[in-house]
């Protein structure tokens, strides 16, 4: 079984679905459709769902019922990442090489289209779940699953620690916490809801739970890596855009060394919690392996 | 049957459990909770959640059930007004008396604030429907019909037409069809998302459809008249902030004295859409007449 191909197969399958989902009618103010979709198939690795599809995947669901969460976990993914980009947020210009949704559409537009698609998520899976009415209890936890992990507790909370903790010395409990709301929330809700979609037992919930922590933490030491790697290539010093904004990461804590033992770690714990699906979970082992050794 | 009583009832059990629903576990992040009631408790008429209240009891439907729903729309419509007040957008400094959003929590906070209300909407109305799960399928359309209504094709639409519009003269087809989506889509998904929840049959849903969208666009014509009338009373003359602003309205399309004749003739349309109510009708009639007769 390859890695690679099935990520490619995959990615091509939401790609496909999130083309799909965002039609919307002619006519005044349909620009927003397009500015929607600039972002949202502007690419990246669409991680989130394809790990609710392996999740699925592993344990033998139906991928029909799938697919629309996934795909609203990932517009809920760009919807932040184009307020984020905001000249009052982060300010970025760029993202994935190409300029951002403020750069091209304008600032009011951007705000619009980014309230668009966190809202478009509930659409798709309301409406899913409408017409697809078996199992709705399960629908309907598996959204509030997505929800939770989206709000004020969850992604949204981390983005206010982020801000709020700008230019501060952080310690290790409140980087942890503000992570594990950032990215962690929002990694954990893919492989929850799909693990209920896909009927997961209470035991098998609790171990892809605890895989989804280790990976979701995995995936923000690396970046924390990547950041100054990338800057001791480009720029021959070994000090990343992080640090020179004074953010404190798990590199600027640790050092390069132990947040690598730190990562090595985080990756070992995911993979051991997927040791009783067996053969089964190769998948996801590999994404974990993935995770560690991606270059962007 | 006293209208005012009824109102100042209805608007005190909405703002005691849209301060129950915003609690937040307290630790680094929570300011945003501050932000997020800071908007949502400054008041307003609460006219959204008094309309699903209002069809509730007319419809003896339990008012139990309705709340969630109605409280959820109230976040929506609260969002949609930190985000427009952004300086990106409306750039208002005052709402209500009191500072915009942006101006008290920064420009950051408010984009937040605006997207953890909507999250929250959608968390609120999954938590109480996965608690309660007795006409699971009804919740759900209920559910859908906000969605719908707050979308790229409802409210958000409204938004960007509006942007879109700024300074141009506009037909009175695409002035329609702005306030239809800006402001009706949202006066709308009470109504029908209420009646759905009190279990009205097919043809009192298509009366109360008619009731709603005539409510919805008489507000928008005597907020256009107030906006000149203002001014007149102000600055002793007969042009409003929109006509400055170079906005359609109709006033600007049809004269004060003809909005006027449209504002009477839409009150009158609305309340003979619910004649075969009778008198249980009452308070949705006299609604319609307090849109038309407000002053703010």
């Amino acid at each position: 079984m390859d890695f690679k191909s099935h990520m490619e197969k995959w990615n091509l399958l939401i790609n496909n679905a999130l083309g799909d989902y965002l039609t919307i009618n002619d006519g005044p103010g349909s620009n927003i459709n397009k500015a929607m979709k600039y972002s949202l198939m502007a690419g990246g690795k669409r991680l989130r769902p394809v790990l609710a599809l392996a999740v699925c995947e592993m344990l033998e669901g139906d991928r029909n019922d799938v697919i629309p969460f996934a795909c609203a976990i990932e517009m809920i993914h760009t919807y932040s990442l184009i307020h984020d980009d905001l000249p009052a947020m982060d300010n970025d210009d760029y993202r994935r090489g190409i300029p951002t949704n403020h750069k091209v559409y304008g600032e009011a537009m951007a705000i619009l289209a980014g309230d668009a698609l966190l809202n478009k998520a509930y659409e798709l899976m309301l409406t899913y779940t409408a017409a697809n009415s078996e199992g709705i209890k399960r629908k309907l936890e598996a959204m509030k699953i997505i929800a939770d992990g989206a709000g004020a507790e969850g992604m949204i909370r981390g983005q206010v620690v982020d801000l709020e903790s700008e230019g501060a010395v952080i310690n290790r409990e409140i980087l942890e916490y503000m992570h594990k709301c950032k990215t962690g929330a929002l990694i954990k809700a893919p492989v929850l809801s799909s693990a209920l979609l896909s009927g997961a037992s209470d035991k098998e919930y609790r171990l892809l739970e605890n895989y989804a922590e280790n990976i979701g933490l995995a995936f923000q030491i690396k970046d924390d890596i990547m950041d100054v790697k990338g800057s001791l290539e480009q720029m021959g010093k070994l000090s990343g855009s992080d640090a020179a904004a004074g953010k404190s990461t798990y590199v600027t804590l640790f050092g390069v060394e132990e947040a690598e033992v730190l990562l090595d770690n985080t990756v070992n714990s995911a993979v051991d919690a997927l040791q009783s699906f067996g053969e089964k979970a190769w998948f996801l082992k590999e994404l974990a392996e993935f995770i560690k050794n991606r270059c962007s």
